[in-house]
Order: structure tokens, then sequence, then C-alpha cells
């Protein structure tokens, strides 16, 4: 069956699509914490932050097919549920950050931010990181160097180094707004995964983010704190990733985990940021922001804050470092809450073990430049019994080699 | 109440949303060609092609609900319903159009269609109409004129008269072609929404876009077939609006109806266009082409084919078309199908009619660079009776003035 599928794959889809795992994972039914393949092999996701609430959540499943029973239309008509989960979502941030614009997915959050820069600043210039990923859209593929050497950067982009340890992020940041400039090109731009996934997940110390946002700043650019992967509660005792270096962005993007599954995502701006352009400009997302995807959005976010989830991230997630350090072979372990980078000494390693460890039925994947660097990234209701399994199957993954 | 989510919008979403209407509409239920506002009205819908099943498909509806509660992950893993969905989708295509593509919005179907036309063709210069639209992302909206003067070109793109009466579309395309090239730009792209939506709506004669395809071809281009707004069946007799012109494209864009509702798009190409593409970058859309969309998508298309909603658009179309033409206060009716544009003497009367309308209970909008052209594109299952309450509030809107 597997392997049908495989060929239907090769013959239907594009190419640009990859799998996960030597041994493809067919997953048909997802509750809470645990996939479930065509043969009743279960399988603990420690990988899916798109279900913050674990998979299949009753509430926002109910919330789902209740709104898409009753109306589901678009926001050229007035609708109640987008204004009460904008003001929910909203109330999340520190003040300034006071206006939403609703997307269906990261890319397009991202790729609107970039709009807003050029026309805020006047300029063009982006600074990301070597490894940064940041979306599949021309304008965010520009700026993803993780996607490979066939996708070429923008000749506007500049590449610094992630904040590995003894990094300087800001003197790196500053360096590359000097060779902007050098090139006539205007700073438009700083552009961070708030935990730094691709590059390998570094979240310390907290803070450090500050000085590089001063720096743009001082340039005249603007910073987005893309925080399509760690927002949301993921990074534990904050809600969004960019409150742990204590700043305040001039945009904030959002994605993956806000629909629980259901396709959702959006940008988070200060007035100043998007007034004049909206006024100038019309955004029309169609399935932006409509009734069944801020239906799915408000019944996550409550359900964050319902069933205490960052607090459960936290937990779980202080539990769970503390045992990968205490793993001999475990050369580092980063993160925050639980979106957490355990490094090895290679990526072969980390590929191997990484198979392994889904051969025992336990989902994680890799990260970083090199790729040894496992992507630990679980469902916020992760517990310490779910993190013990983890445990136990990665000392066996490791054991297998 | 209209007012206090007036004040709502203002206070936390982006000014970049615009409403329709002076009055504006309050849905909150939907039901086939109908929705509901709050006071309880019905309202005619004519206009929402993102439902060509209607409003809240009953079968549609179980499809989301029951795939959501059952698993919704993404295209990492296997999974049955995508390849069940792209075999469908693919089959309605000519031979040669054999591989798809899954996004969450047009938006990033038309982008992922530019990234291939630069990668596959070496230039990057497009060719669009002057009053064309195809999307917001930065990479879309750099060739959608129709977003006004502040949102600027960008300095590879061309545009060329829409093919209105008397206007040779291919003259238009060749003479891009050759100012492109007089600037030292490599012509990628040539695009057109196949019913030209935003330009007026222009349907006839079938044909006329096959020369400007060739064109395109000769000077190493592609063409990219737009079937956003006229795709799934809206014209009528044929699935896609570039059947019509009997041509095949070398890349087909697919976006709002495509899911009755629930966020799915996708890009449908020639295999030789993206197998490169393809194994060299990657593109994964983390929403695109997950369970619950392709159930969605899957279930909308069986409803189309199941409940004949072609002949129906084809038989409506034909009805409403003439007797729209049997008005003399209308200058020029013209589209495909259930996809049709009035043309009035100006812009400002077409506003009065589309609010005159709106007051009487049936939805319209208006297209055209002078805004005068009724824009009649109701859900495909709109029938000889739901035509004749939409003829019975134009003349009443037209008498209003």
């Amino acid at each position: 069956m597997v392997d049908s599928l495989l060929a239907r794959r090769r013959e239907s889809l594009s190419p640009s699509y990859r799998l996960f795992y030597d041994d493809p994972l067919r997953p048909v039914r997802g509750e809470g914490v645990y996939l479930f393949e065509a043969n009743g092999k279960a399988c603990l996701d420690a990988y899916n932050n798109v279900v913050p609430a674990g998979h299949c959540h009753p509430r926002i499943v109910a919330a789902v097919a209740e709104q898409s029973a009753k109306l589901n239309t678009h926001t050229r008509y007035l609708h109640q549920t987008i204004l009460d989960y904008a003001d929910a979502l909203l109330a999340t941030f520190p003040v300034g950050l006071n206006r939403a614009t609703f997307t269906c997915t990261g890319s397009e959050a991202n790729d609107l931010a970039i709009r807003l820069a050029r026309y805020v600043t006047g300029g063009t210039g982006i600074i990301v990181t070597e490894n940064a990923y940041h979306g599949v859209s021309a304008a965010t593929a520009d700026i993803s160097p993780s996607l490979g050497e066939a996708a070429p950067l923008g000749s506007h982009v500049r590449t610094v180094p992630a904040p590995t340890p003894g990094v300087d992020f800001t003197v790196g940041v500053d360096s590359a707004i000097k060779d902007l400039q050098r090139h006539g090109i205007k700073p438009a731009l700083l552009v961070v995964d708030t935990i730094f996934s691709s590059d390998g997940v570094f979240a310390d110390p907290p803070g450090f983010l500050a000085p590089a946002v001063e720096t743009i700043h001082k340039a005249g650019g603007l910073f987005l704190a893309d925080e399509v992967q760690p927002g949301f509660g993921r990074t534990g005792h904050t809600m969004w990733g960019f409150s742990r270096h204590g700043l305040v962005p001039d945009m904030v993007s959002l994605g993956k985990p806000m629909g629980n599954g259901y396709p959702a995502a959006g940008l988070v701006t200060q007035s100043h940021i998007i007034d004049e352009f909206g006024k100038n400009i019309r955004y029309f997302n169609t399935f932006g922001g409509n009734p069944v995807a801020m239906a799915a959005a408000l019944e996550t976010l409550r359900v964050i804050q319902d069933e205490k989830l960052m607090d459960n991230a936290s937990t779980t997630g202080v539990y769970l470092m503390a045992e990968l350090r205490a793993r001999p072979s475990i050369q580092a372990v980063r993160g925050a809450g639980l979106f957490i980078g355990a490094e090895l000494t290679d990526g072969a390693l980390a590929a191997r073990v990484v198979n392994n460890m889904r051969a025992r039925g336990v989902l994680i994947s890799s990260a970083g430049p090199a790729g040894n660097v496992l992507k630990i990234r679980p469902p916020l209701i992760f517990n310490r019994e779910h993190a013990d399994i983890l445990l136990t199957a990665l000392d066996g993954a490791l054991a297998d080699g």
C-alpha cells in the first residue's frame, strides 16, 4: 500500500514534495499526542507544532464543524468572530501591536510584512540568518537560505551568522547593514524566527535580540518577529518568542499552530506601520479571516488558555531538557518550553536517530545547517509521561546507532 | 450593531480591509444561494464564486467535519485523499497537464507559477492585462495593476490592452514582448485570467487567446492560465476557461471555488515545467494539500459533477444573458456560463445599481477599470427562478437610478 501511494505521488504530484523518514509515515487517524498508522501502529507525535492542542481536539473540531454548517464567507462582509478573535489575539501582545491582518499561511504573513517594510521605509534590503526559513512565496523564498543553493537569494538580501555560542548577533546585523548601504541598498527589514529553528534552535540568553533590533531601527529599517514556529505559547512562559528578549517588534507574523490545523495565519503590526499602506492599498485574502478560520483560531486560543498549555509547555520542557542534558551522547541541548534542539555530533547520526525513533514509534525531525540537531516540537499537551516515552525511544535509537 | 462592528474593525484590523456596499452586509447564516442577515433578511447571492455548490452544502460540510475529526496533518506523510483528489482533478485537464501542487490560496498558486517561469525560462519579464488582478503576495501584487497606483508594478512587468471589441490581443502581447526585449528583459510569462474578470469580463470570440499563447511561446516564455475565478465549471460547457480557447497552457492556477469555502488552491503544470524545479527545490506548504482541504476539494468536485452544475451554469447563463441583453439600459452583456459582465454607461451608475440591488436583497458587484460593468457570478446552483429574482431586482435597481 505504501509502495502504491509512493508511485501515485510520483505520477500525479510535483517532485517538489518531500517525505519524512526512510520508512514514510502513513497516518490515518490522530488523537491527542498520537498519530495512528493504517496498520494500527500508534506513533507518539513529538514534532507537529501545527496542533498545539493535540490532534483532533474535540472543541476545535466542533467549532470548525459548527461554523462550516452555518456560514463561511469573507471579510468584505461584517462578521463578529473575526473581531472577537482579533481582540483576544491582540490582548496577548504588548501595547502598540494593535492591528491584525489575516492570511492563510505563514508565508503570506511574512510576504505581506516584506511589502509593508518596503512601503514604510522606501528601502528594499533585508537581513536574515544564514540558514533561515521564512516561506515559499517568491519574496519569502528570496530570504530563505535553508531552501538550498538551487533557490537563489535576492540581490537585496544579506545573511548574518545565527546566534551560536560566542557569536555576537548584533555585530553581524550591523555589518550586514553596512554592506547593504555600501551597495546602495537601503535597509528595510531584519527578520528572524525568534527561536531560530532552521538555524538549529537558539534561545539563550534571553535578551540577546534586543540590541540587534535597536541597530536595524537606527538604520531606518523595521524588525519582523517571525513567530510562525515559536508562537502561541510554545516557548513556555511567554506567548511569543520575542517576549523572552524584552523587545516590541514592529510586526509579528503568525501561522502554523493558529487554527490547530485549520489554515489560518496573520500579521500583527503597530498601527503606524500599516495605517498608511492600508488606506492606499487594499489587501483582500479570499479565505484569510473567514468565519470558519476565525472560529478555529478563537477556539484554539481558548484551549491554549483554558488548558494552561503554556504552563504545561514550561513544565514538560524543563523536565525534558534536563533529561536530555543528562545524555552524554548529546553535545548540547537548547530551547525554551516545548521547542527543543538536541545537538548530536553529525547530521548522518541525527538522520539515523530520527529514523530509528520513527521505527520505535516516536516522531521527531532534525534541523540546523548540518542537520545534526534533533528537533523536538510536540503538541503542547505533551506531558512528563510522554516525555519519558520519548526518552526511552531516544536511548534505544542512539543505541541502535 | 453594524456600527459597533464597524468601530471594532477600525480599532483592531488593518485599514487595508474593505467592505462591500454602502450599507455593509452582515450575514450570519448561509444556505444554497441565500445569505441571511442578522435581522433575518434573506439575500440572493449572485456574487460568491467561492461556493460553487452553494453555501454550506451538506455533503461538503460533512466531509470537512468528518475528516477534521479523524486526521489533519500534512504532505510530508503519505495520505490517500490527496492522491484521489489529484487524480480526479487531473482527469479534468487535457493530456500533458499532469502534475499537481497544492497551496492554500490562488495568490500562492500564481506566485509559485512566477517562480517556476523564472526557473524554467531564465527570464523575468511578465505580461499581464491593463487591469489584471493575480494576487496579494509581493510577486503577484507586482503584476496586478488593478490594485491601484499606490501598489507599483514591477519594472519587469508590461501590460497589454484587455481584449475589448476591436482590440487584437495578440498584437498587444507581441509588442509587450518586443518592449521587454528592448529593455534587456527576457520574457518569462504571459498570464491571463481566462475570463478577464477585473478587466470587465471578456470571453469572446472563443479561440482569441490561442495566437497570443503561440506568440509568448515563440519568445521563449510560458503561458499561465489563471483559473482562480473562471475555473471549476463556472464558464458552463467547459471545466476550465482556457478550454474555450482551444489551447493547452503550460501552467494553470486554481483557487477560490476549489473547496467550496475551505481554503484550498493549487497549480497544475505540465511535468516538463516542474520536474527539474521540483527535484532541486522543495516546496512545502504547511496546510496546502492537507487531508481536510483535500476531502473538501474532492467532495466539491464530486458535487459539481454529480449535480451537473456545469450544465446548470450553461443553461442558467444562456437564459440570464439573453434577458440582460433585452434591457435597453445595458450597453453590452459578456461572459460564459455563470460568469457574466453587464456593462452600464458609467461606474457611478453601476455603483448605485449594485447598492440598490443589495437594498432589494440581491448581491452582485462591479468590475472593469471604470467600474461600470456589473459582475454577476453566483453559485453554480443558481437556476432560472433565481435568475428571475435577480432580473426583477435589477429592473427595480435601474429604475431607482
